[in-house]
């Protein structure tokens, strides 16, 4: 499989990894043993619920701000994000001197909107829908002259968000399987072009929910399908792929997975109770789909890419903590 | 400070790292930022918690079980612990295909009984008190010939947990102190004999709850003290000093700091929200310490040794994860 066709190449991926050295965390891959449905395999957990601000979208924004001249940082960078990216892109901005504007929905979960204001950055909040969006944000550009930052469908985010990848294959070499989250792709592209790259014997699965497979439907139609709804427990992949990671995404993927709600929720506590790592249920949804895959993985070794910790129920993983279970 | 006049030195250390590389996991040393009254410093948490086991005693534990010559493990091992010692020699002997013998008290938390059990092992249960314990322990030894492995008063054991201090040194060089929980004082030796032996200028802290100073006031009295209560949330950390790690203790420590029981809670909920690592109340008594003693740690970095995360009771951290908290 070719990857120079793309928009975005393996060595954008590889420049991304040089100028983020420093900026970011490398998180650790943790084997974990014990959890259900995975007695026939090896897994390990890379934990990007571990990354600055508890999520990947650090290595994506950081490497577009760090990408930026300096005439184009001069006037700060803007987004729209209900989630992680918003906190990444403000602190990125942080790092580098910059002001950064956030657009966020006005129903954005608590936990992510304070997490940008601690930044001491006050989202411009907008009504939720795509449209509003998009708008609020075309405007603030255009009042700032601030670069846009997309979460998903931006060259610099594609590439930081696939440094991950290169860091899972230095830190476990003996991986055959990686199992990543898809949401608007930019994580899943990003994976795709290093492992196709550097190790094409690598199977590589997008993970997403039942009732956000819009990434699933799109690879049968050859289109970008829309999503049919918005109620994902994993909030984090309600998304529809973008016009840059729909293309790598196609050519690249061994194939897309999906798990049930119920199966979501239960991997968020098994990660709780056998790993003692908190992730948000968007994060859970590698395990999810392994756990709800298992003919496909039996006897494998296996890497979760757990996406992000910010977790705002706790109600999830309390449970998987008082019932009987083993930890690791 | 000479380390040469203890029962157990540098070499025992460094020997144990050797005989259990492989076994054991390197656990991350991770940065952390946002933690209330950590702002003057830099912050690392080694993670433990994400031991084998969920917590370091599977160091001590796996020396000792591999430091046995084949006539002697023919016969298993035995020892008795309400705590994470249980299931990590458990875990041990299993690995080298021996036979454990564990004797808990009847009013074992729950989840350190199933994690003895989950291993295919049955707890030999015994009345609660130290007594009865060591009663029980010494009866299966006599009946099976078992070796004991004492929780922390055994040269193997603390030889073993001293190689956490040894990632720590490799990991995060940078670091000036080191706080470490003290119970039984097998983890502050071992990690004393670590430090001083390659790294006499970093400051080591053994951090105890308030509510368990018998470690502090063992320094003070020159003997091993009696606990005068049992009932801190750190019920890792409940535990007098053995006579084998007293004298290290006293020779080598900085200081013992204490925490109250309130800062302890607090602490366990600041490790959900800013780490999002799950701890238990013991693991989190050095960042209790370290914020209730911030004078003495102003613009120093500092790595906390977060001992265990046998986190039981989820209400522990599920205010702080559902508080207005900055992730990482």
């Amino acid at each position: 499989m070719e990857t120079a066709e793309y928009a975005v190449t393996f060595a954008d991926v590889q420049q991304a990894a040089e100028r983020t050295a420093g900026l970011l965390r490398r998180t650790p891959v943790l084997p974990v043993c014990g959890i259900p449905g995975c007695a026939d395999l090896q897994l390990s957990l890379k934990c990007e619920n571990l990354q600055f601000g508890s999520a990947f979208k650090a290595r994506g924004a950081t490497n577009a701000v760090m990408s930026l001249s300096e005439q184009q940082a001069t006037c700060g960078v803007v987004t729209h994000s209900s989630g992680n990216h918003a906190a990444a892109l403000g602190r990125a901005a942080l790092q580098r001197g910059i002001a950064a504007h956030i657009v966020m929905p006005r129903n954005s979960a608590g936990v992510k909107l304070q997490a940008v204001r601690q930044l001491g950055i006050q989202p411009i909040l907008c009504e939720p829908t795509a449209a509003a969006r998009e708008a609020a944000a075309i405007e603030v550009q255009q009042r700032t002259g601030a670069v846009l930052i997309h979460p998903f469908n931006d060259v610099r985010v594609i590439a930081g968000q696939g440094t991950a990848a290169l860091e899972i294959l230095q830190q476990a070499p003996e991986v055959q399987d990686l199992i990543v989250p898809v949401g608007g792709g930019g994580l899943l592209a990003g994976t795709l072009l290093a492992v196709r790259a550097l190790r094409p014997d690598v199977r590589v699965f997008g993970a997403e929910p039942a009732w956000a497979d819009d990434a699933r439907r799109s690879l049968q139609s050859g289109r970008i399908e829309p999503a049919l709804r918005t109620d994902s427990i994993a909030d984090g992949l309600r998304t529809p792929l973008g016009t840059l990671t729909f293309p790598i995404i196609r050519g690249l993927v061994n194939e897309i997975l999906c798990a049930d709600e119920q199966q979501i929720v239960a991997a968020t506590g098994h990660l709780a109770a056998h790993g003692r790592l908190i992730s948000e249920p968007s994060g859970a949804v590698p395990l999810a789909v392994l756990q709800q895959h298992a003919d496909i993985f039996r006897g494998r070794r296996v890497v979760l890419l757990i996406s992000g910790g910010n977790l705002d129920d706790p109600s999830l993983i309390a449970p998987a903590l008082t019932a009987d279970v083993q930890s690791p």
